[in-house]
């Protein structure tokens, strides 16, 4: 049995080498050295891998990051929200948002035209530039078919993106699908919709996109998640693969806690009850904000993947 | 400016009462005070009202409650995920869920086919039960429409459903739309998706329910916000409303925490840098386990305003 | 089994007929109604009953709630901080604490003096009267002992207040001590250094109370813990159960999490593997603000005992 | 002002690096990289640094950490709990806790004789070994004097203890005071009481101490805090600080909210209002598990410091 070792600094410490020694500090560290370890578990056992991540999560800095995963061959498929699909395109378009305050004055900055999620800002101009380009593509987009799944809609979107740093660039590039069950619950909703008024046999097909999900894996395959924050994202990820006989290697990370029954707070020991979880599988579940856990556990995830080979360099 | 006041039992006290001494204890009490005035007053401003939920209240006994509500008038839009419509048919059909513990043997609980949700069992059969009863209401909408708006496939549904404890039937029977933007993500959607494998022409118009909750209400209406959990429930009243000029009330009730920028979290003055609530609205977070929050502010509203006869006697 | 069952308002409703249905709502009103059972339990059993409670709550007005209940036979032995036995004197003094605002500008506060206690103001004033109340308290107390154990010295200081809404009032006429271990910890901390650098042979003799708390009980006693918030109050009272045996009954109520190894979060399942909890008990942990679980849960305890003459009314 | 920038793996990547980049992310990344500059400042200005930990974290690998932060000089006075002078004194004598599992199953621990701190586990044997190495020492300090300050206390004790990984012996090497307001809240409790038994002229007395963290900072010195966790460890320092004037440099890392008045989710906002934190200091809240976030930004902090010259390297 591991035992807890006293962690010293040494200096110029990698983050490979304070992941490994979180293993021996204790309480969550040792769940995120855990989480690291799965991730290079289910890599290795190839297992087709499951990305799952809020909106907030592509409003901050980790977006560019869910590109470089997918480019490095870490995940295969993905489920978010509408508004990581939104902010994506804003962020390859350019727009550049800020750091600012959690206990800002907000009523001062809906006066200036400023929007807060958390400690990071967006200007209402940079949601009016989204309008601008939401239209040309949804014309083209149009102009191919009437009816589209959602995935497939978003790999056209994603073809149009040019900013390697973009999630949906990558995923398109890299036949990785985008899930997105609720593709309205966004300005992206609003863009639909004003579409959908002018050409009313504009279609998007949320049920044709159950069976894609469904699709993306099978009974056979060896499957994994990673799931960062709760809500929607998580929900149907894991539900596509409860349907093709559960899970091999799971990772939950979130803030939320178990105690109120929530899909966000669910655990990974509750998971096993549905079978969504496999009972000797291997999960873990961080408690700790994405930004700071997840480039932790998936960094040393990297390191110890490319240097064994399985994944190429950054 | 209000005072502490000590806090005593007084025997056979009501609910009612102990709301209001809740008024003068401290910290979330005084929230929770808050809140049930809050709700007072946007009935008294006849607002319309907008309650989400998400799906893990709906397997709690709260479900009667909001059925409850909506007979009552304190509804006049709801949203809330899949998982609530499934599970509210499945009480309509007499299914009863039981009382289980935290800290169950997860294992154990699969081997005997029980799915956990907190401290809630539901069991295997009882979701193949559901299966058998959603064929025969989706042949029967395909007869009429191949392709549904989400809220008008659910008043629909709800017509079909005979039990007045169920959200479902009292929506359909008070005009009361349910919005649901990720219709597909629950065992429904297997049951579209199966649905649709039949009937390629099926289609689930998430598209035209973003048109249909934009005019839910106008800019001209006082509007208020009942949000119970975070999620796209949520979120989705809340874009709704910002596009509608903003909410002149809202009540938050929430476990989750503003910290690491997740709409879950998000706070009311959040919300108003946004223009989500309007600068001068009443306004209010609670935070807790709305199994207990959520009854507690609203019996008291109740009792304050069927007094008043605003609402009629329960 | 217990099974879920749908809630409803009826009018009129009382706290006790509330939390009964608590039982059949679902997550933490399910884990409530348990706690109120348990402490209904420890009680008929007659066990000696630990209440532990942080300062804030003596900032809230469960002050008077905890008053009312050593009145009611239903605390035996209190573990707590400084904070609370000074603001406990200072309301007995007549000091009146403002209801405030979470979300209040901090600096603007301070230049009016205002402290703030999450949504509770007190002035620096009511500091500065505190101090003119402590020195000839401490100066009476001197004249009888040079060398006092904590809890002999609070029951003296307890004797001399003047206010049945106080705890130190009722705990000194009701012989239960109220154990402090942390007492220099606060603005009394301040006083008793002020008084012993007059009196350098003023002595506060903590180890002297470490034996008084081990006898507050023996291994014979059933003994029972309702332990409000975490902290060293909560930690004190345990260790002095697991040295006489462990605790028959247990409730929990805290918002802390068990996910970073600390005592406040601690659960009582983690209790059993140290004996602290004696495996066969009825203990329950309840998440949750406790300006409004404690009340609830207690109110529904008082109400059954009543009824069955185990307490006296109100 | 700073924006969001796009985060990606390089291979080889450094702590310090990770750190510096986290600034850019979002949520309580950035909040990170704040209190890890917040340390640097606090350290380039000659504060006076206040160090605080509850014993969890003792318990934990971080206990080499703090030590070798006093050896470093980054730490000028330590206030902790019982429980952390214990566990510091078994791992000097040899005691090696295991990692464990949060969901182990408690009664079967207890039957082995194994006690659990979240993931972490002790053994009953540990702590008998604890209750031999004690006496002795006592009885060495009972030669001495008869009446002790605990911070005088625990650094004779730090001079018996012979593990240059022992805060205990780094602190009493460096002239580190460690301050311990509730030394008898443990097992040491206990063997001081059994200790004193037999000497009743023993004394372990608190109200010195007070006057000992009053002087161990004056209104003229610089003033930093680091706090981790909350409870009396965090509320000590503060107060001892306010006493003398008030914070210049504060960060705050703990995973309590602030929504229910707590000391321990008590932000640097709300210590501003009482003058604890100056209203124009450097103050920054992190919310997360210590045992990741601390060594993230104290490795980062001692990076920039020792490539400086300000602290020597490892």
């Amino acid at each position: 049995m591991a035992t807890v070792k006293d962690f010293n600094w040494d200096k110029g410490m990698t983050v490979s080498e304070l992941v490994a020694r979180f293993g021996h500090i204790g309480f969550q560290s040792i769940e995120l050295a855990k989480a690291s370890e799965t991730i290079v578990k289910m890599k290795k056992a190839s297992a087709k891998i499951y990305l799952t991540f809020t909106s907030n999560m592509v409003t901050s800095g980790l977006r560019g990051f869910f590109a470089q995963l997918i480019a490095l061959g870490m995940a295969d498929v993905l489920v978010t929200t509408a508004g990581a699909i939104e902010e994506d395109i804003m962020k390859a378009n350019g727009e550049k948002f800020l750091v600012g305050d959690f206990s800002a004055h907000d009523v001062a900055l809906y006066e200036k035209g400023v929007n807060r999620v958390g400690n990071i800002y967006i200007t209402n101009e940079q949601y009016a530039r989204l309008e601008n380009a939401m239209l040309p593509m949804l014309s083209k987009l149009y102009g191919k078919e009437k009816r589209w799944a959602v995935s497939v809609l978003l790999r056209e979107i994603g073809l149009m993106v040019n900013d390697p740093c973009s999630i949906l660039y990558q995923a398109a590039r890299h036949e990785v699908p985008i899930f997105c069950p609720a593709i309205t619950d966004g300005s992206l909703g609003f863009h639909l919709f004003l579409f959908q008024q002018k050409h009313p046999d504009f279609v998007v097909d949320v049920v044709a996109d159950f069976r894609n999900i469904l699709l993306s894996s099978s009974h056979d395959d060896v499957k994994g998640l990673i799931s960062l924050g709760g809500s929607i994202s998580k929900h149907h990820a894991i539900l596509a693969c409860l349907l093709n006989g559960g899970l091999d290697y799971a990772v939950y990370m979130t803030t939320a806690r178990h105690t109120s029954g929530s899909m966000s707070g669910a655990t990974t020991s509750e998971a096993k009850s549905w079978g969504k979880v496999k009972d000797d599988s291997d999960a873990v579940t961080v408690i700790g904000d994405v930004s700071i856990t997840f480039p932790l556990a998936m960094v040393r995830a990297l390191e110890v993947l490319s240097s064994e080979g399985v994944v190429k360099n950054a």
